[in-house]
């Protein structure tokens, strides 16, 4: 009998080996590692019998054809790593719904829909300053402005998706039809320690969070350190530390919200001078809009009040926000019961991370499963999952699959 | 009739011109603008009658010479400038001493003691990275591995005081007989807000701070903004944050103490990432030794305790102290009587930055007479005293010798 846990495990660590020099992985889109990891999965994928296709903007596609007019249900993830990143994020997430569906196979399932294995090229958004290549096209929301783009060398997107044989014209008709797109399903590691905490292997995600970054400017006097009484100080890190403590007792007693003042800058940042000014970020994210509009309410009022107590000047804006993807509650609901049946409570969490069903969901329902990861460790050589949850993941997702085929008795 | 203030701005605004180019005023020690207000300093303190000769540390001294065996009292402070900055730090402690000197001799009035008029080279330390080195020769605590250190175009310091004429080798042989050391007044703007508060043109210091400066390393676990939870993050900028707020409450509710977080860094310092690392430093002033190492020691509890709330690794040492100089009694109380026989109220306060005189503290008796700056800036091209303000300091020198030439009746 097959290990599928081990199988899975094994196929991940020989990925794993496609990497440029140096700690941990490093897979960036249009790259020889980026073909060599292509050339790797389209033969898995042609052995177990999906036709397979590069598409023009560097998604691989594995195809099961289904019964005509049945419509296609999508899996898949990203095969692009961070910069000495781990062999899970992402790679995963194409790995183990392939190896769900060696499994059906081998067992005889015929499924009433089409399936597809899609491997995006590019997520992370590290050779260019862009990100979501592959899932965007699908959905038909690619931004043509971003082949202008260029990584570090100055090669821009347009020039490194020809060098890799594909053409950049095609990519807007690449959006696939909507009345035929039942789904998709994104298997990635949860990249947060809750599972772990939690003593369970998989999770079901309720929402993908949206995210509202805040740049937050606070302006007093500087002065020396030694000749500047206390009394009449407007010191700039006071009102900051104050900011940074009330963010954090916010979120701390607002259940589902996480926030952050993750980047913080003084002027003139020297040891005997009053800071005259500070630069710093609010990051809010939370799996409810209006959740983390309340919150984005609130940062302005504790900034107004913690400037007005140091005596500060304070200018505060929106710099970037994502609105939350919520999962689809029938997708969900299945996804519990296939985990339930691997022995799982079927745990719900919220995913703080944007991932590729971000974009899918412009297309059709989505579902994301989450795979415990050792330490919450993600973006780093570490990064972990053992071949059990493998394995178990492996279950959960010909579990989840029977049931959407049991739902759709046409076959 | 001479007006002394004016004469006395006058010579600040000629002196001023003496600087590199761009903004402001910059002197630096052992250059051509060196060399330049040394001559015309000399030549005003000749028209006075003064002895005037260079030392090997490059001190100009203009010498009044007394009875013998009476004794020499000291004025001064240093002829260098910060780059850009203004045009009475340090300088106007040469000029204001001199005029002084000039209209007590245009009165007719002998002084039974010798009286010095001092222009140090170097007290800020900008060109070099050591400072006092004037002052510590004429008091014997001159280091002779200063003279290895360089400039940022890599010249030592022995090579500068060469190229100037001078001769290291004869710098220990400086230092003053502490028998004939009377005391040592130095005049110079406040460099902070409290005279211009108070509406008072003059003040009388009682201390130049002491100064210890401690480095705080707060170790935590970064992680990705969006995927770890609040519960259980060890976020070493909120231990900061506490740091800051306990630091800053501390100082003001302890009379004479001033604290300061002036430097804090973030690792990794971006927008989606929990700072996983913090490194500040806290200086600490006060005028009194025990008020600062009792601030210290609560600096320590401070650190343990936001530490320990917030989950993190702390690290932290004490990287710098320097004890205060108290003023002396005697010379204050003179000192004093003259600020208020000028109309003044006679104010004391303490330094809280360093000057010569904390070098000539090693010597004889110091004292120290602060004249309103505009805004309290110094440091920059905006340094401002009146010459409404220079005239009422020049008033004060002038009663203060006569003052401690009455104290001296053997002539």
């Amino acid at each position: 009998m097959t290990d599928w846990g081990a199988l899975a495990a094994a196929r991940l660590d020989e990925l794993a080996r496609i990497s440029e020099p140096g700690p941990g992985v490093t897979r960036l889109p249009y790259t020889a590692e980026h073909r060599a990891a292509i050339d790797r999965l389209s033969s898995w994928m042609r052995d177990a019998g999906l036709s397979v296709h590069l598409d023009d903007a560097g998604t691989l596609v594995g195809r099961r054809e289904g019964p005509a007019q049945a419509g296609t249900f999508y899996m898949g993830s990203h095969q692009d790593s961070v910069r000495q990143g781990g062999a899970f994020d992402g790679i995963m997430g194409v790995v183990l719904p392939l190896v769900a569906l060696e499994r059906l196979l081998a067992e005889g399932t015929e499924l009433p829909f089409a399936v597809e294995i899609l491997a995006f090229a590019d997520e992370e958004g590290v050779r260019f300053p862009t990100a979501l290549t592959g899932s965007r096209a699908l959905a038909g929301a690619f931004d043509p402005d971003t082949l202008s783009m260029t990584d570090r060398e100055g090669i821009s997107l347009h020039a490194a998706l020809q060098d890799f044989g594909l053409d950049p014209r095609n990519i807007p008709a690449l959006a696939r039809d909507r009345g035929q797109a039942l789904g998709y399903l994104e298997t990635h590691i949860e990249q947060g320690p809750v599972l772990e905490r939690a003593g369970e292997a998989l999770g079901v995600v309720t929402a993908i969070c949206g995210i509202e970054r805040h740049q937050v400017t606070l302006r007093g006097t500087t002065g020396h350190a030694g000749t500047l009484p206390m009394e009449g100080r407007q010191d700039a890190l006071v009102g900051a530390a104050e900011i940074v403590t009330a963010v954090n007792a916010l979120a701390r007693r607002t259940p589902d919200l996480r926030a952050t003042v993750g980047e913080l800058n003084l002027l003139p940042n020297v040891v005997n001078a009053v800071p005259g000014e500070v630069r710093m970020t609010v990051e809010l994210r939370a799996p409810q809009d209006m959740l983390r509009k309340t919150a984005g309410e609130t940062l302005g009022t504790i900034v107004a009040q913690a400037a007005e107590r140091a005596g500060l000047e304070a200018s505060h804006w929106r710099s970037y926000s994502q609105p939350a993807q919520a999962c689809d509650a029938g997708l969900m609901a299945r996804l519990k019961d296939a985990v339930a049946a691997t022995g799982g409570a079927g745990m719900c969490l919220p995913s703080g991370a944007t991932h590729d069903a971000s974009a899918m969901a412009d297309l059709c329902p989505i579902a994301m499963l989450f795979v415990r990861c050792e330490g919450g460790v993600s973006h780093a050589p570490e990064e972990y999952a053992s071949p059990r949850d493998l394995g178990l993941a492996t279950e959960a997702l010909c579990l989840f699959l029977r049931g959407l085929a049991g739902d759709r008795p046409e076959i």
